[in-house]
């Protein structure tokens, strides 16, 4: 029998800076409500889905970087989210900016959860890799402060046991680096899912902007091809604040292949019924890792942060 | 001033059983002049490129396996190819099966050297993702026996200073192998050299045989761009021996594009004037390695070759 899980990847348009919690919670629950009259029974919502993309804006005033954090999760403004999930049976994914207090000390992570049908977190992760930079460079057009603003994640790349399959999360600019779905791969994941804010425009580089959307769809094909599980990428898409972002919401099949794409900048809401079974002959063939793989050969990629001119592994 | 390396991928179409050596480097070499009168001043030749891709046989007799395997390079037979590309000016990457004599010890590599304007063999590399089986396995329309005719290769992922740039290189499965890429590419490599011999049939998992054409360009298109590296992967097409092959040779840029890509299934040469320095303002941004990458969080990828079950790194 196969193990079909219904997938709805809800894109969003933008947040306004001035749009609430609750307004934008209100959003959310919209896509509840079509993704449930679609037969899905997981939504995957973007990263930081709560407000605006606040690492645009230097802020010197800390208490003001604190407002677009969530202190808990749920919390006043997140419960009718829960609610109306669990109440719809739905389980999600909701990237949100964490602030938590751990052995006295506070800390900010970019982060995930991931929801179960009864509305209770079943796992949770923060983004490991942060893009951008953490001073103010006020000639950008805008900046990109998540090296400022949030910790490096400290939870590895789990993966969970959920919804009657192998779940993983990444987040945004981890889908760029292909050790991002390995060590999910490693750990036999079968449905990877992560949102993003992602730019149109790259101020240190602009040479790249034409090619956003092309880059975007090739790193989640071949993270989910190389490791033969499906990948839900949810874009906040549009014009938010000044910034177009790329948008390109898709659900990719463990084949590559991108089998739901979304066509607005909009709150849309895409589905997929994803077959986790869809994997296992690329899993017992192609990408059998036990058979094929040669890990003596690439320690170079946890010993190197760097790149380095040097051959450690030169020709004899 | 731009360091402008010009490459040609000189794919081969079949190449028949009953072939000789020096029939065949007849046609490299006609390779070789056309490059020459495009302006190459490199030129990638397939995977095994001497012979028949021979793995597609069960044979009991090593006299017979061995006659596929060079056991010089050059050797007699391969000679006047480097005496015309030395009379050409032209550097070249020749795929080969290796059969040499260690410690007294006869070992069979899957290799490919890269030999300099001046005829002289600068590197060397030896396969290392050895694809298919090592037993016979007579249900299949045929085999694919390189796990039996060849040992891992031994010596790493090299890269070279050569012909202005950082060389690397690779033979055809690696490529579909992140990793290959990544260890190379924390190596600074700017261009990646692949010859492949891919069937259009994977008798395990035919339901895959439809993608070939997709997966071949998808990797080498991620390799690409996620190291910010030319990859010129060159293949050995059309219909050798009954087993037909997927072709799809081309050449692509740091920016993950490709640049140029062969339209027949026959002997062909594409052409294209790469930029080694393209990949800088990716190193430098997205891809800047020693600010961006997160080892640390890697680990899986060298403690584990099989995919398992457990999370090591589970959420607190």
């Amino acid at each position: 029998m196969p193990r079909i899980l219904t997938v709805g990847a809800a894109q969003l348009g933008p947040i306004a800076l001035t749009e609430t919690r609750a307004q934008v919670v209100e959003r959310l629950i919209a896509h509840l409500r079509e993704a449930a009259g679609r037969g899905c029974d997981l939504v995957v919502f973007p990263e930081l889905a709560l407000t605006t993309f606040f690492p645009r804006w230097f802020m010197d005033d800390q208490a003001k970087v604190d407002s677009f954090f969530e202190h808990e999760m749920p919390g006043p403004d997140t419960q009718p989210l829960f609610a109306e999930a669990k109440r719809l049976r739905l389980a999600f994914y909701l990237g949100y900016a964490e602030l938590t207090v751990e052995k006295g000390q506070t800390r900010r992570f970019n982060t995930s959860v991931l929801v179960d049908k009864q509305g209770a977190i079943l796992g949770k992760y923060r983004k490991i890799h942060l893009p951008g930079h953490a001073e103010n460079e006020p000639w950008r057009a805008f900046q990109h402060l998540e090296k400022r603003y949030f910790e490096t994640g400290d939870l590895g790349f789990p993966v969970f046991d959920a919804l009657g399959g192998r779940i993983g999360m990444c987040i945004c600019n981890d889908r760029r680096w292909p050790e991002t779905y390995r060590v999910m791969g490693l750990q036999d994941v079968e449905m990877v899912l992560l949102g993003y804010n992602t730019p149109v425009h790259n101020p240190p580089a602009p040479e790249h902007d034409r090619l956003g959307w092309f880059h975007n769809q090739l790193v989640m094909q071949a993270g989910a091809y190389q490791n033969a599980t499906w990948v839900v990428g949810v874009a906040k898409a549009g014009n938010e604040e000044g910034v177009p972002m790329i948008g390109g919401t898709q659900i990719i099949a463990p084949t590559g292949e991108s089998v739901a794409v979304a066509v607005t900048e909009e709150d849309e809401l895409i589905t997929a019924a994803c077959d986790l079974d869809l994997g296992k002959s690329y899993k017992q063939s192609v990408f059998d890792f036990a058979r094929h793989r040669e890990p003596a050969h690439y320690r170079l990629i946890i010993e190197s942060k760097g790149a380095r001119r040097q051959s450690p592994d030169a020709a004899k």
